[in-house]
C-alpha cells in the first residue's frame, strides 16, 4: 500500500518532516512498519500551498512535484524539500497495487485549488472500473490522466460536491464504490485513508468497508510536542494551530501521536480542529 | 504528430531500419520532413514478433520495449536494435498532442498477439473521450492503461472484432469516432495512419475524415529495391515477400517508395499483398 | 550545443523567463535559432538562490532541479517555475555532444554556494580528459559526479581559486585547457559561454580559442525594457539592478539585448555592473 | 550492496532465472536474504551474448539493457526477459552505496566483448578515487562513463591485461586497490564478488581484504539439479555444461547450491569447470 503525510501550520521547510525525523516519510519508503508492505518504492509526490507571508503576487494554487523513482534516491526531492517552505503540504510514497509506475499515478492529485491523496484500494478495481468511471461527473471524466483507483475516487468526490462539502462528498463516493461492488458481488469494497485540502482547511478520512482500516495518526497539540522534544528548534517555534497527520508516526508514538478512530474524519483548520464520525454522512448519502 | 515504421519479411536486425538508413526512423525523431512537427521526442517504442527460425519453445506473443525519453539518446534501444532480429516489427516515435509523456502512452499497444500503432489524432479528444470510452466493449475498457486517443481507438477496434476482420473493425471504429464527433458538432473528426498485426499478417490504414490524411508509404518490391541499392548487403538477401511501410521514406523516394492512396488500406502477408479502398467497409459499417 | 539563461534582480517567478516570453528558454529547447543545433532536448536544469525577503531561517545555498527528459514536456519543471520565486537563478537546456544523458551531466553544477553552467565544448575532450582530470585540485576530483567537460571545467576553476577571484580562476582554467590541447596537438581547444555565481554576484564569460565564440547577450537596463514592453506588468516593477544574460534573446533583439563582446566577461552585482576584457587575466594566467 | 546472477549453458529465456524461480533475482530486488540490505532498488541491468544457434550474421558483442528504476516494476525488463534467449548472460540489481542512481552506474559494464559486474565496495572510495583513476591505463580512462568503484575496478583490470589473463589481471587490480588503501591508511580495502566474461568463458571471483567476503554460490551439476527439480521442464533439458553463479541461491540451498570458498575464483567453460585459489595470483601480483 502507501504511506502519506499531511501538514498544516506554521510555514516550515518540507524536509523538517520528509527527511529529518527518526522515522521520516523517506525512511518509511524503505522501512514502513505498519503497512502491508515494508517497501514503498513505486513513486513519490509532494503537493504544497505557497507560503504567502512576505510575498505578493504568488499563485494560490498548489504546486506538485511527482516522480516515479523511489523516494529514497530522488535528488530533486531532497533539494526541493530543503528549499521549499510551506504552511500546508501533502507528501506521499507509493507502493503500486498493480497499476503502472508513472507520474500520473503518483499522488497527490490536483484539481484547481484542491489536492487529494490516498492509501488503500478499491477491491477488484479492474472489474469495477467501468461502472465507476460512468459514475464520474461527465465533464470531469476526461481530466483523469492516470489509471489508479485513487484518482478515480477523487473525481467521483469532485463530482459529488467535494469543493462545497467534503465530508458529504466523500461519503457519497464511498457509497458509490460500495454499491457498485455490491452489484458485482465484490466484498470488502473499499479500504482508504484519504487527505484532501483546498489550501485553507484540510480533511483527513479513515474508513474501510470491513471496518479494519489502515492506520492513521494525528499529532498531539504543539505544546505537548514541544515538551516531548525540548531540543528540537522547529517544534518549539510552531504555531499552536499546527497539526501533522500521518499513515504511521514519525517517531516514538507515546504521547505524541493519536490514532484517528475507525470510520472517522478530522478537519484541520484555523481555530479548533474537529474529529467526527463518518456514520451520519454515510447514512445521509445512502438515502 | 508521430512517425512510424512497420516491417514484414526476412528476419533482420532492427537497426537495419531504425538506425542505418540515411533518413532512418531515429533520424526522423529529430528531423522529420513530412510531419506537422519536425520533432518527435516524446517517447519511442518497438514491438517485435520473435524470429522462430532455428529456435523452439519461444513465445509467439510480441515483445514490447517502450521508453519515454527521446529516441535519439536511448542507449537501451540502440543495443536492443543491434541485437534483436525479427521478421515482423513495429517502431514508433511520438510527438505528444497534449497527453502525458509516459510509457503507457507510447506505441505500439499490445493485446494478446496483436500490436497497434497510430499517427494522427481524434479532434477535440478531451470533449469526445467519455462517449468513446462508453463505446468500448465493457470487458476491454479496464485494459486501457494510458490516456491517448490511439489506445482508445485500438480498444474500440478490438471490441468491434479486430481479431476476426481487421478492415471491418477499423471501419466500424472510424464510424464510431465520426458519429460521436458529429453528435458533439466536432468537424474533421479523425486523422490517422494505423498499423496493426497478429504476427502473421499486417494491416496498414490511411484515412482522415477530411480526406487530407497524413502521408504513408510502402516499399517497392524487393527486386527493385535491390537494383536501387546494389551495394546494400541486407537489401540483396531479403525475401521477395519483404515489405516496409513508413510514415515517411527512409531515403530518396524515387522508385523505392509508393504512397498508400487516400482512404485505402494494405494487407501485407505471405503471398500477394493487397491494396484496397476503405470505402466499402465504411459503407457497411455505417449501415 | 546548449542554451542558458541567468537572472539577477528583483525576485520573480521562474516562469516569467522560462515559459512566458515569446522565445522563452523552453521554446528554445525545441526551436533554438542561434545554436549549432535547433534542438536542446537532452536534459534541463535550474538552480536558484532563495528569496530571503520576508523569510528567515532559509538556507542560503542554492537549490537544484535537474531532469534528463526534454524541457518542453517536464511537468515538474513547469510547476516549479510557476511557484518558485528567486532573485538569482540559472536555467540550462542541454544538447549533448556525446556524453550520456543523465542527471549528473545536467547543468547547473553546484559546489557549496556556487553554481556553474556552460555552453560549448572542449575539443577532442575524450583525448584530453585524463590530463585535465590530473590538473584538478586533488581534493576536488572525487566531487566530479558526471562525465561532461563542463563539470570538469568547473572543478578546474574551483581549484584555481574561483571562490576568491572568478575572472582569474576562469582565465587559469582556460589556459590549462589550451595548454593541454596544445600538448596533444588539438587545435581550437575551447568554446565557451559560462555563468557562475555565489549568490551575491554573477559572472558571465564569452570566450573561444578561435575567437568565434557562441553568442551571448545581456539585457538592456530595466528602464529601457520597460519602455519597450509597456504592457508587461513584470517588466514595469523590476528593480533597476535587474539583469538577464542569455545564449540567445528571449524576443526581438532591437533595443533590448546587447551582445557580450568576444573574449569579455561581465559582472552583475549590486551597484554598477561591469563588462571587461578577459585578455589581461589570460595574460596573467599564462605567466 | 547488490545481488547478481551469471548464467552459462544451454540457451534459455532470461526469465527462467530472472523471474520464475521462487527466490528469483527480481524477488531478491525486494527481499534479499543474505545481503547487508534486503533492498536492491537502485537500478537493474542485464548483459547477454547472442544465441548463435540457427542464426547467422548476428553480432558477437554482448547486448546491454540497463535501467535506473527498481527491477520489480520494470515492464521493459519483463518483456525482454520473456523474449530474449541466451547461452551466457549476466544480471545485476543495484543497491547504491552512495554514488548516483544513473544508467552509467548500473552493471554490467561492457568493453568490447567483455562484461563485468560487481557486488561489494572499495572502502573510503571517495578518498582513494583519484589515486585509483591515475592507476588506470591512460588510454582507457576516458571510457569510464559513470562514477562507481565497480566500473573503475573493471578498467583497472582491463589495463592490467584482463583480456589476456583474467585471474592475473584481477589479482593485480586487487593489489592496486589494497596498496592504495594502505598508503591512505584505509583498512579493509576491498569487498568483492565479481563476474566477468568474453562470451566464451566466464570467471567469477570471491574476495575481500578482511577475508569476510560477500556470499557467492554456484549451481550443482545439471544432473543433480534435474533430480532435485524433476518437474521443471527447463532443468531437464539443460546441457550438462550449464552453470549458474549467484550472490544468493534462487531457492532451497540443500544439494543445489555450493558456496564459492573464500578467496577463490571459478572458471566456467566448455569442458571441465575449475575452482581455484586466488592466493598464487595475488602473490605473483605483489611481486
Amino acid at each position: 500500500m502507501c504511506r502519506w503525510l499531511a501538514y498544516y501550520g506554521s510555514p516550515i521547510l518540507l524536509d523538517e518532516l520528509l527527511y529529518k525525523p527518526e522515522h521520516s516519510l523517506i525512511d518509511q519508503s524503505r522501512h514502513a512498519r505498519m503497512g502491508v508492505e515494508t517497501l514503498n518504492g513505486d513513486g513519490v509526490g509532494v503537493g504544497w500551498y505557497p507560503d504567502l507571508s512576505g510575498a505578493d503576487g504568488s499563485p494560490s494554487t498548489p504546486a506538485l512535484f511527482r516522480s516515479t523513482g523511489p523516494a529514497w534516491g530522488d535528488m530533486n526531492l531532497q533539494d526541493l524539500a530543503a528549499h521549499v517552505r510551506s504552511p500546508l503540504f501533502f507528501a506521499h510514497i507509493r507502493a503500486s497495487t498493480g497499476t503502472p509506475v508513472q507520474q500520473t499515478n503518483c499522488h497527490p492529485f490536483r484539481h484547481g485549488r484542491w489536492l487529494w491523496m490516498h492509501n488503500g484500494a478499491i477491491a477488484s478495481f479492474h472489474e469495477l472500473k467501468r461502472d465507476l468511471l460512468l459514475a464520474v461527473e461527465p465533464a470531469l471524466l476526461p481530466d483523469i490522466l492516470g489509471s489508479t483507483d485513487s484518482e478515480l475516487m477523487f473525481h467521483l468526490a469532485l463530482g459529488f460536491g467535494l469543493e462545497e462539502d467534503p465530508p458529504a462528498a466523500v461519503a457519497r463516493m464511498i457509497c458509490q464504490v460500495e454499491e457498485t461492488a455490491a452489484k458485482h458481488g465484490v466484498p470488502d469494497a473499499l479500504q482508504m485513508t484519504v487527505a484532501t485540502s483546498d489550501g485553507d482547511r484540510m480533511w483527513v478520512f479513515r474508513y474501510s468497508t470491513a471496518r479494519r482500516s489502515r492506520t492513521l495518526f494525528f499529532s498531539t497539540d504543539v505544546e505537548t510536542l514541544g515538551r516531548l522534544y525540548p531540543d528540537d528548534p522547529v517544534m518549539s517555534t510552531l504555531d499552536p494551530e499546527t497539526r501533522i497527520v500521518v499513515s504511521e508516526p514519525l517517531g516514538p508514538r507515546e504521547g505524541a501521536w493519536n490514532e484517528v478512530p475507525e470510520s472517522c474524519f478530522g478537519v484541520v483548520q484555523s481555530g479548533q480542529d474537529e474529529l467526527l464520525p463518518l456514520q451520519p454522512y454515510l447514512a445521509a448519502a445512502r438515502r
